[in-house]
């Protein structure tokens, strides 16, 4: 029989599908289970979204552009232009989701055995990317303690080698739900300019900021256009994440050309999908109002309850939809496992992520669980509530 | 300033992408233009497939599973048992059209410098996924003096080294039209077993085949589950390019594993366009008989008229809706250019895709064009007398 390829055995698996068997099993049991390990938020999509597909005249299904349709990208540009950054048209590239931006920027930058420098945890299909492209990740750890701030330049400096082509970001943070200074995001300015890197920035949670805090994203920079290049995502917000609409944002055009022979060789990104995204910029701010709302009010519930419980270490999110907990357990894997095949509580258990597929480093985050904040308050409280019984019997 | 990669500098450009500023210009300019250079239909998608997109209830747009929907996977199961392709679900992994099949297989099965030979003029792409892969496509040429036939089996071994993956063919084929025999299948199917390589299929354009010729797939074959691996996409059977759905098919347990591994990176094929492709399996058997008809009609046409003008050697397809033209001339890609820049007919001209795209090989081809008879008969007759018109006047 022939072989699978040797990166086909390095791809990683998701660090949530290793469980699924398990939660099945429990759901066959009777179980109930309250979800906190998927980053799919329960919000509606905006109506004015639904609405254009349902409304939609196509009669031949077309391909679109390559780069995506030319009205989307317009009206994108416009977005943009509201949020302080000033792009036109011409400087996206529209995906199939995030993740095709960060296979086609990964593709266009670096080379076999090439390395990128990221902030350790991180979303763990960073790994899959880079597996697939033959090229290295190196991940440099921000902690807990620190709040998950980002690390200092000295210590990115030490990481940097010949093959370092890029420092990737993501902001604000999954896993973390840490959101960068202004103040932090110039200092990594000051490093990719003097070590002539690319500066990658995935900002597909761009709204999801709490406490008054704003985002900043790279491409307000001055100076370092032929550096930046931005990742970015209907599917966080607009809960679109079926779409998979999604695009890179860069002024340097060398980039775009090459990404864009990428792009000419899957065709084009979904027709319907645009269809939906572009419709879905004249959402009204009230959306995002009331989901921020929502966020914060779901954050502040749980990590109260978090508080709570005995041994187990959080961070305030400023951004995103997640938090990483850390548990007075040494394996938790082995307790995310345990919690859907043998713990209840009045029927009722938890899944969880392990942080341990969000790091690279081994044995870093062992400890540590990603929980999602994707459900209605009463539940947060009630998964809280079975995370502290079940630790008051789990032993490792 | 940062670089780019090599691979980002060795990715091919589209080989008509090149065109297209020659293009608008002549449009500009108050051409009307014939394009017969994409595999874009001009034939209406099945109304079963818009209506089930306008009458979707989705609320909130999520992720499918990596795999695709369960529901679309059982009927396309089902689909293929009327084609002599017994699978089961579990054997087809939905992609975002044949395009991500292919890179996924060229990651599942291939480690950078690994070989797949290919059978030459092929779907110029391939060489794309293959560069963003780090591998080699080692060209076979098959000749148009030959009726593009599958070239002898000795001419195979001749190629296959120690870092020969795969073989893969495109049946019927984009850009040759050929159509291969069982006989043809059954020998490869001895090559790739005898050298325990994989055997790839691109079958996208099953359904057009021509005058009573039947479809082989290599699913049809016997003893083979492991070598096996189909691709397929519904953008040409439907008339559905925009929706961006395909998939791979295989028996072949480990392969699908790893696929999926790869296919959770990405998170999700596009939901509405599964849809789309759901109810597209509706389509009544009426739908291809017209189609089938219509392409009928095209192609001898257009054979007919290319057969008219001196010099022209064409042969007439079995399948899909291409054909390789030979011209009197030396180079075919400035013929192309010259007809969109230098040259009309009351006002008209014609886009042609120079078919060096279609060769990995240096050198050949360089007299041929592809043709698509995407367009009506009145149109074909008139394009084909512009091409006649053309090579009177035009010098090499
Ligand atoms: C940080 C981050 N980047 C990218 C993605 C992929 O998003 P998309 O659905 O646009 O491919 C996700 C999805 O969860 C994410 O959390
Ligand atoms: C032979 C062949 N394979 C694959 C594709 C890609 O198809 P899809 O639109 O499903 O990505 C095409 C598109 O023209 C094709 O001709």
């Amino acid at each position: 029989m022939p072989t699978i390829s040797k990166k086909g055995q390095l791809m990683p698996e998701s660090p949530i599908r290793k469980l699924v068997p398990f939660a099945e099993q429990a759901v066959k049991n009777g179980k109930h289970i309250y979800h906190l390990n998927i980053g799919q938020p329960d919000i509606k999509t905006p109506e004015v979204a639904l609405k254009a597909v349902k409304e939609n005249d196509v009669e031949i299904l077309s391909y679109s552009r390559s780069e995506g349709s030319e009205t989307y990208r317009n009206k994108l540009a416009n977005y943009y232009s509201k949020h302080n950054i000033s792009v036109s048209n011409k400087d996206i590239v529209v995906t199939t989701g995030a993740s095709e931006a960060i296979a086609f920027i990964f593709g266009s930058i670096m080379d076999v055995d090439d390395e990128v420098i990221i902030c350790e945890p991180f979303y763990a299909n960073y790994i899959a990317f880079a597996t697939a492209a033959s090229v290295k990740v190196v991940p440099i750890i921000s902690s807990i303690e620190d709040n998950f701030a980002l690390p200092a330049i000295e210590e990115f400096e030490k990481l940097i080698t010949p093959r370092t082509k890029a420092i990737m970001i993501c902001n604000p943070g999954n896993p973390t739900g840490c959101l960068y200074s202004e103040e932090e995001i110039r200092q990594l300015a000051d490093i990719v300019k003097r070590h002539d890197l690319f500066l990658i920035s995935d900002e597909v949670y761009r709204e999801f900021t709490y406490d008054g805090h704003s985002h900043f994203s790279i491409l307000e920079l001055d100076g370092l256009d032929e550096h930046t290049i931005m990742i970015d995502s209907v599917s966080k917000r607009y809960s679109m994440c079926g779409a998979r609409v999604g695009c890179l944002v860069t002024r340097n055009e060398t980039i775009r050309h090459t990404v864009l022979k990428f792009a000419q060789a899957r065709l084009s990104p979904p027709t319907y999908a645009q269809i939906a995204s572009e419709a879905a910029l004249e959402t009204p701010s009230s959306y995002f109002e009331e989901i921020k709302d929502i966020y914060i009010t779901r954050r502040d519930t749980l990590i109260a309850e978090l508080n709570k419980i005995e041994g187990v270490k959080v961070v305030t999110p400023k951004g995103a939809f997640y938090c990483i907990a850390e548990l007075p357990i040494k394996n938790a894997d082995n307790f995310a496992q345990w919690l859907l095949e043998h713990f209840h509580l009045d029927n009722e258990t938890v899944m969880v992520a392990p942080a341990s597929g969000f790091y690279s480093s081994e044995g870093i985050g062992k400890n540590q669980i990603r929980i999602a904040y994707v459900l209605n308050k009463e539940s947060l409280v009630k998964a809280a509530n079975i995370i502290k019984e079940a630790l008051k019997v789990y032993k490792d």
